[in-house]
């Protein structure tokens, strides 16, 4: 997506090869017209595949996935993160290690929220290694419920994320993908 | 208002004297047309009053405020809650304590993304003892900025919150008011 991209080159900022902020839009301020149009780009490309909800995880996907969840009339879900485990009968659970920060959380699903009837495309902002969507996979896959797709807003070509969820048989579609960086260097693949 | 209330009364759940949950329609499952409506009424009430950018706290308030902010024409800052204090020159931060959860968090503002000339609305899901809120003002102090008054979904009347910031001079709006909660019981003030 043009727009995305445009937007990442102007705002972004690439810390070195691994690490991008994109705090000014994104992840601590964000901008409202230009996540409604990347929601437009997810709901016109998951039209039509039978969705019933869209799952994101906290707290950097709500922004997106609140806007596609709008756009297409469906729920969203909020995949809650805890810091350490709680035992809940009510909940799923399952544990994320985030090799990005170097920290351990239980990510939470609530049985009240989905079941085996939900279709559901789960929404975020990042894809890297893919340890936050592959537990979001997890946690659906207890409820029962089937997994129609993934849309991502700024993907890192050169992390195994992708290729781990094609792999596991499902579709990533994401706004704009990074094929290289380097200290204030952003190349799209 | 009328719209909030009555879907409190239909889903929500009183626990006991001090627990609402709302994890249905707000707070884990989010209902994207609620949301919005609410969105247009904190909008309503808030448009001429020279506001420059939306403010809320990581992740219940999101959800709402995205959606005043996309109503308004603003731009959105979400203040980010750390486990600990990691010190960082880039960042307003403030130890708070949550009666509720009995935890302790630090909330953090990076200087770039709000200034002495901005004239912040905070929006946030609940408010009850009033910590959060006034963590955010305590930030946004440091910025230099001012807050032009404040937009809840939901206030628990009878405890401090709103008699803390009133005192300290900020209008609070907030769209259902509960007076009383005792067991599957909610009265609204």
């Amino acid at each position: 997506m043009k727009l995305l991209e445009e937007r990442i080159l102007k705002d972004g900022r690439a810390v070195n090869e691994d690490i991008l902020r994109v705090d000014t839009f994104i992840n601590h301020q964000v901008d409202p017209e230009l996540m409604m149009k990347c929601a437009k780009d997810f709901a016109a490309h998951f039209r039509g595949k039978g969705i019933t909800k869209i799952v994101t995880i906290e707290s950097s996907g709500i922004s997106p996935a609140l806007f596609t969840a709008m756009e297409m009339g469906l729920q969203m879900v909020i995949l809650k993160k805890q810091p350490s485990k709680v035992l809940n009968d009510d909940l799923y659970q399952t544990m994320v290690t985030s090799f990005t920060k170097g920290t351990n959380y239980e990510l939470t699903l609530s049985k009240e929220v989905i079941n085996e009837n939900d279709h559901v495309l789960i929404i975020d902002d990042f894809l890297a290694n893919g340890e936050a969507v592959t537990a979001a996979v997890r946690l659906l896959r207890m409820a029962h419920a089937t997994v129609a797709g993934i849309g991502i807003l700024i993907e890192k070509e050169f992390q195994p994320g992708r290729e781990k969820l094609n792999d596991a048989g499902f579709e990533v579609y994401s706004l704009a993908r990074i094929e290289s960086m380097s200290k204030d260097r952003i190349v799209f693949g």
